[in-house]
């Protein structure tokens, strides 16, 4: 397994070494990573990261070549570099397990250990979850605007190098996809993929009935062509149909056709229609080229008779927003045995940190089993289920509401105490099961792909009021 | 090193089987690796990446493991599967050396290969030139807006994975970025890293004041402080200055602050005076928070007085634009050795590839050194400086232009020969010197920012009637 501790910031090494210089490095800390804001026009998140994350983790370790390394920067003493050495993580962490369905503000990860593990692990931890969140979320979007079709994920080519191909797969998995025509994921992951042929397969035979021959011939029984290498509807599709009629000739049933440009509206309903009256109105339309959320979404309204869809370089770099803004905030630092709650203020409101030692509790109408809302507590607080609990907006606090018919379900969950792992890793089409039931708890409203409605995260009173208590502190200093 | 010959997708596994099955499979092709469009406003790209395709070249081997995953799928048979074994590169690649500023339509690399061997590179190829250009192309557009002024690359916790973090910063380098805050791309290419401290660092003392004294004894020759955890100018900026203060009265000289939020126009002018006044004048001002070439190009039109940029998210995802679109296209195959050219046409004009053989030169102006207009032309064509050259464009054929005075330099290099590496790897450092003097021959007219004028790339006679030649008989056929 890769060794990734070397992948950190400069900073958390130079912080590192002044909390060892000023004696600082065992006091415990406690750190939330989360976003404030969610990718593009999604109203919510699929939380996803969280196995590699611990990957990391666990492969915790400086080698004497990274030693030697950090020892020629010639910026830190032998006594740090020994500490680096012999570090490996010895803190507790918590979080929310991938495939939940997440929201702004909620800490995805809580890690409450001695700052000097807590400051070293933030910059992997960050572009982990950072990454395939955003992939997850973008992939969770793509496979909703195929209303029930398949989807593909395709993006190798066009990912920001291996790893965003690799993971990004993983993630896209997790967030509905079907399969993925990435190898090395599959092998990875144990997740199926997919693939066929290329246009330049067609042009290196004499002539595309050839090519289409050829094809039949290596995979009698997954016979998908690609037909638009040179005029699908005059061309790729009749060629497509005589090898299909050869095929079952020979007892094979084929598998379909894939279109990769023009309108695929209107070539995949041309296309249906040849091959139903052909006799196969079992063979699949496979579309794809530049395809995302919205054009999916549009292409079905005009009604394409697509069956599925293979999603490349959009899904893969979420391209629209390629980038979840996941931070990783101080909260809390133990004095004398007890957390005090810290605050990070900010000119923009927005970026003022909810301190302490929290947790999140996901509130659902017991009738419907559709989620409320969501409400960020301080760690030691409780909901009693049987009581109305009134929630307000922490902005605009006028607005308010009082569940009663309510659960409530705790999101973060133990997955290290005191450095040993006590989580057990999902399998990724387990991950996979468990997001479409997070995502059928959710209202379509907050799922609609354009101006969808914001879910409420709402912090409990005694959260709110310490918030303010600091916020007070700090302004009248 | 890493192993990354299944970072494929799978159609190309099942091309090479179907290839196998036809016995085509020693057939020799030709294979070019181009993008047809710049990302994003550029009118250039900053070619990147080969380092990284030649190391994976290198390493072209399936595992025993690999081999097992392969044959579970149930698609292939035993003999396909042993040559997949037996597998490494024996053909020829022909390449653009890092740095080199590369047009659209350009052939990037050049394989002639058994189609085989050709086609199973197709993905991780494209995947890993992709990706650096892309960043690199980024970096270079940033480094321009600072004019002169430091930039570093600080984007690994928003990187789409580990990968993204390395190989952008990597990249990052190549474009002109003077350090990267990420210790293992640090570690692995012997590039300059860089950082200091974060929000959390202050928070976790008592006062501001604490924490800039405890960062100052840390590190009293490289004091760097971050002033606007609580107020800039009233409380981080004084701060530092008293910190300063006491470090110069024992004998150290601070580096300066780093304003991470806010309006970086008037805070810098501000605490730039306040540090002149306070006797720093050397210290340097530092700014990060949501950069890209945009905001640098305005924060620098408006007076800000910043002397080095860090610069994050939109630089490590290229975020205007987080895909280059590189694609690897059949152009030749060998028939009787001797290479028939071949074409993809398309209805779409801009997807019809350059047919053929082909290498590139790009044509200088013997007076200014600066470039004038790239050419495409076949392999076996040579252009003669002493004689006018008449180029034009392969659209709009009636733009017309002769050169007299000029240069012509071929930007294809060897790199493999039958399999054999015939290319020395420059260092990082020598290839960023490179950039920056491939960049000087670029008129400031291509460099602009935003609406950039379209450099010429044109096709010799003979590379323009072979493809018209070609498009008639597909388009008559």
């Amino acid at each position: 397994m890769r060794n990734l501790t070397m992948l950190t910031d400069l900073y958390q090494l130079t912080m590192m070494y002044g909390y060892d210089i000023a004696e600082k490095s065992d006091e415990v800390v406690v750190f939330d990573l989360f976003f404030r804001r969610n990718s593009g026009e999604s109203a919510y998140a699929v939380a996803a990261g969280l196995e590699q994350a611990i990957e990391y983790i666990e492969n915790l370790h400086f080698s004497d070549d990274d030693i030697a390394y950090l020892r020629d920067l010639g910026m830190f003493n032998a006594d740090f570099l020994r500490k680096l050495e012999n570090i490996s993580f010895t803190g507790d962490i918590d979080a929310i397990p991938e495939g939940t369905v997440v929201f702004p503000n909620e800490p995805l990860i809580r890690v409450r250990a001695p700052i000097f593990e807590a400051q070293l692990i933030e910059t992997a931890l960050l572009n982990i979850v950072n990454h395939q969140t955003l992939i997850a979320t973008k992939a969770s979007r793509v496979v909703q605007a195929a209303q029930g079709d398949s989807v593909l994920e395709f993006g190798l080519r066009r990912a920001q190098g291996p790893d965003a191909g690799i993971y990004g797969a993983r993630a896209a998995i997790i967030g509905g996809c079907d399969a993925t025509s990435n190898v090395l994921a599959g092998k990875m992951f144990d997740i199926p993929v997919q693939g066929t042929h290329a246009h330049s397969w067609i042009m290196s035979f004499p002539t595309e009935l050839d090519a289409f021959r050829a094809y039949a011939q290596a995979f009698p029984n997954s016979c998908l062509l690609l037909v638009d290498t040179y005029d699908t509807l005059r061309s790729g599709v009749p060629n497509a149909i005589t090898v299909f009629k050869e095929l079952r000739a020979k007892g094979h049933e084929p598998v379909g056709i894939r279109l990769d440009s023009g309108d695929l509206a209107y070539l995949s309903k041309k296309a249906r229609k040849m091959l139903n009256e052909a006799g196969f109105p079992n063979a699949k339309v496979v579309a794809s080229s530049d395809l995302d959320e919205d054009v999916i979404w549009d292409l079905k309204a005009q009604g394409a008779a697509v069956d599925v869809w293979g999603v490349g370089t959009a899904m893969i770099t979420s391209k629209n927003c390629p980038a979840l803004g996941g931070v990783y905030k101080l909260v809390a630092e133990e004095v004398n045995g007890e957390l005090v709650p810290k605050i990070k203020i900010s000119e923009n409101a927005f970026k003022i940190t909810n301190p302490g030692y929290k947790k999140v509790f996901r509130l659902y109408d017991k009738e419907t089993h559709k989620a409320i809302a969501d409400l960020i507590t301080l760690d030691h607080e409780t909901i009693d289920e049987t009581k109305p609990l009134t929630i307000f907006d922490p902005v605009d606090t006028w607005k308010r509401m009082t569940l009663t018919n309510f659960k409530a379900r705790q999101l973060l969950v133990p997955i290290y105490r005191r450095g040993r792992r006590v989580y057990e890793l999902p399998s990724l089409m387990d991950i996979q099961e468990y997001t479409k039931k997070e995502m059928s708890t959710l209202w379509a409203e907050y799922k609609r792909l354009t101006k969808p409605h914001v879910y409420k995260v709402d912090l409990s009173n005694e959260l709110y009021n310490l918030k303010n208590r600091l916020l007070k502190e700090h302004t009248f200093k």
